[in-house]
C-alpha cells in the first residue's frame, strides 16, 4: 500500500537514491533547504527544518517520516550539528508525534560508532577474513563531533518512541555510491551501500513494522564489519548488491 | 595527594554534597552562574558555562574538572536543556582537552536510563528481592528530554576521550538527599545516594586512573536496579550508606 511520506533533505544524495528507487511507490512531500533544480515526483517544501511551523505544517496527513536533512559533512564544526542535526532532529521528532506520524526513520550514520575503528583493529577490520561485527547493540563510539549529533538524533528516537509509542528505525548509513563501490577505499568497500540497496532499504522502514531499531544501512558485501542480520529479521532487508562483485 | 579541581555548578546540590565532603581536601576553583551567598573553599568565578572565555579562563592550571553545572529539572524544556546541558556541556570537554585537563567527572543521571523501568516492571523493579540489575553497558533509554540532554553529555565525553585521550566519568547520580533517604518513595529509596557517599565517589572520581567510564552514582541500599559493581572496581568506591539502614 503506498504511503504519505515526507521526506526531509530530499535534495541530498541519499533522498536521490530513494527517489531514483521509490519515485513512483508513494506519495511523496519532500522538504529541503534548497529549492529543486529539476522535476519532482511530489509536492516539494522549501524550508529548513529548524522553522519549527513550517516543519508542522509539512506533517499534514504523513504515514512516514524519511528524516535526512542535516549537515552531512564529518567534518561539520559544532555549532552547525547542533542547531542542525540535533535541534533540528528534536523538532521533526516531536512534530511528528503531535501529528500522529506512524514512523520515523532516521538517518544516522557510521560515524556514530567510527571510534571503533582503533588502530589495533584496523586495517584487518576492514578485510573479508575477520568476523569483528558491530551490530547495533554496543554503545555508540561517535569519532567526530557530526557523530555525536547522529547518535543524540538516535537517542531523541528513542525517547519519542518510549514516551509516545511511534515507530523509529534509526539507520546507520555506510558509504553511499551511485554506481560502483568506492575504488582502493577497503574501507569504503566494507561499508558500501549501492543507490539500490539504499531504496530498497528505506521502502522496507516505510513499509515493515517495528517498534525502536538500530540498524546499518550497507550492501551485502563480502567485507563487512557491520551486521545487516538486524536489518534482514525486522526489516525484510534483501541487499542485491555486494562490492566484491566489482572490479 | 591534593589535585587542583574546577566545581561547575557549585551552587547545587550535588556541590554542596561533595564540598561538604571534600572542601579541605582538594584545591578548589568553583563555577557558577550565580554568586555565592556565603564562604566558599575556594576562587569562586561567577559565570555561565555557555560563555566560552569564561570557561577557557577557569581551566587554566586546573587538572580535574567536576562538571555539575546545567539545567537540573527533570522536566527541563528542550531549548534550555539544548543550550545549558547539551552545548555547556560541549564547551566543558572542549575547553577541557584544549587546557590539558587530565579528568573529567561528568555528572549524568538516571534519567538517562529511566524508560527502562517500564509498566512490566515497575514496583517490583524497587524491591529488595528483584535482581534486575542496570550497570552501565546497556544502551541509555531517557525517560524525558532531560535524560536526553544527559546522554548527550555522555557521548560528548566518549568521544573527547577517544578523540584525545582525556579521562571521562560519566555517573548518573540517583537520588540524592542529605540526611534521610527519600520516605515512602520507593524508586528514591533504591536509587539513593547520600551526601556523604556522594562525596567519597567524586572523591574517587578525582583521584582514580580510568579510561571512559559510565557508572551509577548510589548507596549501598539493599534495594537497587543499579549495579554499583563497576563504581567499585575501576574507581574503588566504598558507600558506607544504605536506605534500608534509616526508619
Amino acid at each position: 500500500m503506498a504511503q504519505s511520506v515526507l521526506l526531509t533533505g530530499a535534495a541530498g544524495r541519499v533522498g536521490e537514491a530513494i527517489l531514483g528507487g521509490l519515485a513512483d511507490d508513494h506519495e511523496w512531500r519532500l522538504l529541503d533547504r534548497d529549492p529543486p533544480t529539476d522535476d519532482q515526483p511530489g509536492e516539494f517544501v522549501v524550508a529548513d527544518i529548524t522553522d519549527e511551523v513550517a516543519v508542522r505544517d509539512a506533517m499534514d496527513d504523513i504515514d512516514v517520516v524519511i528524516h535526512l536533512a542535516g549537515d552531512p559533512r564529518p567534518e561539520a564544526p559544532w555549532d552547525s550539528v547542533l542547531t542542525n542535526n540535533i535541534d533540528g532532529t528534536q523538532k521533526i521528532f516531536d512534530a511528528a508525534v503531535d501529528a500522529g506520524v506512524e514512523k520515523v526513520a532516521f538517518a544516522s550514520s557510521n560515524h556514530a560508532v567510527g571510534s571503533y575503528e582503533t588502530d589495533e583493529r584496523t586495517p584487518e577490520l576492514y578485510r573479508t577474513h575477520d568476523d569483528y561485527r558491530l551490530d547495533g547493540t554496543e554503545l555508540p563510539r561517535p569519532s567526530n563531533l557530526y557523530g555525536v549529533s547522529k547518535v543524540a538524533g538516535e537517542t531523541l528516537g528513542r525517547y519519542y518512541h518510549d514516551e509516545y509509542g511511534i515507530s523509529v528505525v534509526c539507520v546507520r548509513i555506510g558509504n553511499l555510491t551511485e554506481s560502483h563501490p568506492p575504488i582502493d577505499y577497503e574501507r569504503g568497500q566494507a561499508m558500501w551501500l549501492s543507490y539500490r540497496d539504499c531504496a530498497h532499504l528505506f521502502d522496507r522502514c516505510i513499509r515493515a513494522d517495528y517498534d525502536y531499531e538500530i540498524v546499518y544501512g550497507i550492501s551485502d558485501n563480502d567485507r563487512k564489519y557491520y551486521s545487516i542480520e538486524r536489518a534482514r529479521d525486522v526489516l525484510d532487508y534483501e541487499p542485491r548488491d555486494n562490492s566484491a562483485h566489482h572490479d
